[in-house]
């Protein structure tokens, strides 16, 4: 596999949460952070708390429902850190090359994420136990 | 709790592995980063190769020995991420001001980190089942 562009920058770390509300004392009032945006991202049924921080955000992820994707997680794994995701460039050049070399991108494509961005997770069997996900700007390869 | 200062940054994002040689190949060729540094950190006996991206860094951690807490830690919940860490100001502040409002504070005390940090780690029980490292540079506000 040839070598390919680094990210730019650790886009988020996406942290799974039972609810927001309960956890803001901790990233407000213990770290000093704040919340610069909330948003409900219907497609993952997640509602989602952005936090700041140096390059990048934490992204606080609460299930919308007790079926949707976060809602297992925390049911399997307890609260916690849920995944890191990259800012890259090309993502489609990307996506293709990997299908070419057998790295397992979930769902084989790309998908609108928050943020404004286009979105794609690799499989954590492919990152050792990590579940990655590479996002650029919408539009910005196209 | 009196607001604190913000950190300024995600230091670096702490992943647990069994061997960093055999992860490297994810995050160099699939991912396309390069370790910047290897370092042996004797008092945590852990192995650790430091991955530079954006304003921030990936920590990959391997155990030394069978009986580090990275060992333990891979035991029981197998590799993935560890820990995030933020840079602060003022960590011995942060510190009493924490034991003062009953944050835990896991040994209660700062050390000395990687990469010319002092550092301390706040209990995941304060953080929703989050482990979270405080670090500045050494000596910054003595």
């Amino acid at each position: 596999m040839r070598a390919l562009q680094p990210p730019s920058r650790i886009a988020h770390i996406a942290i799974a949460v039972k609810q927001i509300n309960t956890v803001m004392p901790f990233y407000e009032q213990v770290l000093g952070l704040q919340v610069e945006r909330r948003e409900e991202i219907t497609s993952e049924r997640v509602h989602v708390a952005f936090i700041p921080i140096g390059d990048s955000y934490l992204e606080l992820l609460e299930p919308a429902d007790d079926e949707c994707s976060i809602a297992h997680f925390i049911n399997k794994k307890g609260e916690g850190i849920h995944h890191i995701a990259f800012e890259v460039m090309n993502l489609q050049e990307r996506i293709t090359h990997y299908a070419l070399h057998g790295v397992p991108v979930i769902g084989e494509q790309i998908k609108e994420g928050a943020l404004g961005m286009d979105i794609a997770f690799i499989h954590p069997k492919a990152a050792h136990n990590v579940l990655v996900e590479l996002c650029q700007p919408r539009g910005a390869d196209r």
